[in-house]
């Protein structure tokens, strides 16, 4: 038996109500890791090409990976695997909180959902079984609503709930664990709502991953507690948590202003993260299972539904699309709308990303909503993001996302819907950072940062600024190498190396990694995912960004002038495709294919 | 006559208690601008060599800058230029709030004070005109008394006052200005003591300077303060003042920590700025004349003898030298060592740096205190001070600095006096950054942070870190611009290129500048401060460092197992002096000095 892991899968089939345990297949534990590539090769293996996401067809998988649960810090997390309803691709989100470590000592490694219930049920998952339980009661209730309920039937317990969205089928809806710890993006939520599961609860029992070197384990987590104490990404995420991307995007000029058109906008001296404090919004620090950095703030709202009480937000990425993007310059507003999103299901960076659209949109005259969405609205944007959630009058519009509701908008809104295959942009404006257009451009589940964080690495002098010299390299390796990270489900905010986490994934789970391995095995990964979308029709045509980003130069701030133009990005992605040994279109080559030991005979 | 300038110097002789008036040098006011430049020309030419600096004949210069007082932004700082008692020789000091403004209204570019009085005086200055007055009831006061009382004589006047420590002859006694804006370093308020005056009224008045060209001037004044706006540096020093440094020390493992040993100290993080506003110590923040960053902070304290008072405080330079280096983790501590320091009249930096100093003698047994001088305790180093300041105690041996304290001491213990030609080294560790480590070495004035910030520069890769390459460049480069900076004396914090100021300066006084006469009049400004060190004997030898900074590695931190061997250090140098065409001994050269119309013939 391999460390780390527990060896078992719970398989769930909602249409015939049955639930199966299957185990942990070392070769591929090997091969994929855990968590997202482990989730990868199942939805590859499992869910045929043109497989409808809402379809019963279509599996909801929750992976974790070895070190979730492990003494390793901040080891509290997982990855939700699925078929998007939003790009049509596969996706991963990653989730921290306590829900993975419960699952772990609840016996599993993973939960596999497959079919749909013909009524509303949530799963109660306890000491190696499963129940398939009556939700009709929860149905139609909010997030913190459901959680509220199954907490007290279950004090221990951590849940994933899906809100109005997810049932709504929103295409870009979350599932909420914990209450503030999202699989945000892509839709997982609208996948759980069209099997008619509205929750999944996991109660923390007495199973514990061993270790197959405990001593070595034990000795390198110590250090690397050490070294995270006085580290500088410690602190400075332990203070202002990720909000800390806040003052490096006005540093590098890349938040994103007015829906991406990066305006001269002053106001955002009323975002900077020490306006919490000023304000009184904040209102704590908390932590995820066994993390040392404990990057989450906690704030107080002084009006609406949430007003007095303590709950999980602001984060970088909701401040930037819901702030800047639609030039809302209150922490009020802006958390708000974060918390709100949390509630009803929404993927809040979407729903961001979506209000900018629709606001140019209005303001442009190219739609006629029954809101007054014009910029700078807060009021507004919350009523915005509710009609999402419920799918009612021109939320219905945009609860598709915004590829396509500038589709039906027409009129050449499609230049301003900031998108990538179907996924908003977060809150980076890519024109201010060369590296992450390429990051965005290529990103395996489409517009999404989570992949690479060039911004940083370009601000910090260590690829010289709005060149494509050494983008391609930074990307292909880190993507290889974070795919990795994201399979072992340590949090990616770890300031580890290559080397720590081979040593940890070798000291846990008995099978041998070299760091070279550990990044190899990433970029195994990495091609697979990569099929998972060439065997839906995504090819280098798809590689791209919105019309805006490719032709208008950013007008003010530290990235004036900026744009990614054609010839720019087939420069960067030229380069790209030849370091990764995929042919000029894109596609992972036969040679390469078989040399990453990937079978994917069925293309 | 020019604009900008008034075009008269007050000049006030304290022994034959006349007061009279000479004319602005139009010649000089192109050669060597203002503020710093026409300073050291004025000290070159009245004090000569050997001049003892707390003998009568000894200058204390107080200049405005052509810009000072005008609509440019920020426009409110002068100079204030002596023979340093510290250093034995030039100094400046760039003071902000609103004095130099009022000193211009009043009819006057500059006060030249000779002399010594031998009862205690104030000047009074109102309309040009000075009066000398009688100081016996200030004498023995601290500043904030001294401010309070003269401000209820003169409501709307500007002061500046020396406490205790500038009585007591304390070798880096301050002038502090406003009460919160301070000539810091290097004794000028030992000077000020040394000729028996107390204080420096300054009355507003009616006078203010004209423009050679106004309606260029106040255009591309219009331009900067739109510009200024939206800019990055703007944006981090209204919110986090100077403290903003905090941060880039941790990222860059700068920050000086237990007597610049730079051993792991965790409890960095009760000193980030945010923790000022999550304690309730933050109060506000207020500005300097005319200026849109407005960086300062207020605080106030919860006790102690300035409890419940809000006041300017704290800087990054006082936290860097109380907190880290003297293992203090408490704003509280930290901010109540500031404006103690500021009340008694004493440099706080050099305070903070001989706090460190001490208790590590303390710890090695090589002192005796009267006081448990032990690292981390707060409450003696409030004593120190205070014990500094009326030089009682062991406070007498430091009250003299590090350098000769270390002399007195023995016993190896000059190995931790971090020290430049005399001048305590500010909050950087020179280890961690190269160019900081040139900087220092090179300053014109010792140890001193205000001439070059490197340390950013190789923080957001401008510079690669750890390493010679392009340091003397830098630093050459950026010592003769900021000289320049320094003579127009606007704020060295507005972020203006070299044409910015060319213009300002062009448009403001008729004097036709451009940016490259703008930086070549810095570069005369630089070798003319080097030529008044040259003058007492400063030569190669003197440009270096402490031995802790050659010879111990840091122990911890992102710059672990830095150092800067004297391999290194003459690496550097050689290439500056080379730059600088000065001979290996580091002397300007004859052909160097005529090039910049320098006459320094009785070398």
């Amino acid at each position: 038996m391999l460390g780390g892991y527990m060896g078992k899968i719970l398989e769930v089939d909602l249409t015939s109500r049955k639930t199966t345990i299957t185990e942990i297949d070392p070769e591929l534990a090997k091969l994929f890791i855990g968590g997202k590539g482990y989730g990868a090769k199942i939805l590859w293996d499992r869910v045929p090409a043109k497989t409808p996401p809402l379809s019963p067809d279509n599996l909801l998988i929750l992976m974790t990976g070895p070190l979730t649960g492990t003494l390793a810090p901040s080891s509290g997390r997982f990855s939700v695997i699925t078929k998007s309803p939003e790009t049509g691709i596969f996706t991963d989100g990653h989730v921290g909180g306590y829900f993975g470590q419960k699952l772990k000592t609840a016996g599993f490694d993973g939960i596999i959902i497959n079919g749909a219930s013909e009524e509303p049920v949530y799963l109660h998952i306890k000491d190696e079984s499963c129940e398939i339980l009556d939700a009709s009661n929860l149905w139609c209730k909010t997030v913190f609503e459901v959680d509220e309920i199954l907490k007290k039937k279950y004090p221990k317990s951590s849940c994933g709930v899906i809100g109005p969205a997810g049932e709504k089928l929103v295409k870009f809806a979350c599932i909420s664990f914990d209450i503030g710890r999202q699989a945000g993006r892509c839709g997982p939520g609208a996948v759980m709502g069209s099997k008619n599961l509205k929750a999944i609860v996991v109660e923390p029992g007495d199973k514990r991953p061993s270790y197959a070197h405990p001593d070595r384990f034990k000795k390198l987590v110590k250090d690397l507690n050490r070294s995270l104490h006085t580290h500088p990404n410690r602190i400075k995420r332990h203070v202002l948590g990720t909000l800390v991307c806040i003052w490096e995007g006005i540093d590098g000029g890349t938040l994103p202003i007015k829906n991406y058109s990066g305006i001269a906008w002053p106001q955002i001296i009323s975002l900077v993260p020490e306006k919490l404090w000023e304000e009184n919004i904040w209102a704590g620090t908390t932590t995820c299972y066994a993390c040392p950095v404990a990057c989450t703030k906690l704030s107080v709202l002084k009006s609406g539904e949430y007003k007095g009480k303590k709950l999980e937000a602001p984060e970088y990425e909701p401040v930037a699309v819901f702030g800047p993007n639609c030039l809302i310059d209150s922490y009020e507003w802006v958390t708000y709308a974060h918390i709100l999103c949390n509630d009803l299901g929404i993927d809040a960076i979407s729903a961001g990303n979506a209000a900018g659209f629709a606001m140019e949109c209005y303001e442009k005259g190219l739609i006629k909503p029954e809101i007054d969405l014009k910029f700078g609205n807060g009021k507004a944007l919350i009523e915005f993001i509710k009609l999402i959630a419920y799918r009612e009058g021109i939320g219905d519009l945009f609860a598709n996302g915004v590829r396509i509701a500038a589709d039906e908008i027409g009129k050449n809104s499609k230049r301003y819907a900031i998108h990538v295959k179907g996924l908003e942009l977060p809150g980076v404006d890519p024109r201010a950072s060369y590296g992450m257009a390429l990051a965005f451009a290529t990103a395996d589940r489409g517009g999404c940062h989570q992949r690479v964080w060039v911004a940083r690495a370009e601000l910090y002098g260590k690829l010289k600024r709005f060149s494509t010299e050494g983008r391609a390299e930074f990307v292909k390796y880190n993507q290889d190498e974070r795919a990795a990270c994201f399979s072992t489900d340590l949090c990616d905010f770890m300031p580890f190396s290559e080397e720590d986490f081979a040593n940890l994934l070798t000291y846990c789970t008995g099978l041998e990694f070299t760091p070279e391995e550990y990044v190899h095995a990433g970029e195994r990964i990495w091609n697979l995912t990569r099929m998972l979308a060439v065997r839906e029709g995504i090819s280098r045509k798809d590689d791209t960004l919105a019309p805006r980003c490719m032709e208008e130069p950013i007008p003010a701030g530290p990235a004036k002038g900026q744009y990614i133009s054609q010839e720019t990005l087939d420069t960067m992605l030229n380069e790209y495709y030849n370091l990764r040994e995929w042919d000029r279109n894109g596609i992972p080559t036969e040679k390469k294919l078989k040399e990453l030991k990937l079978e994917c005979k069925d293309i």
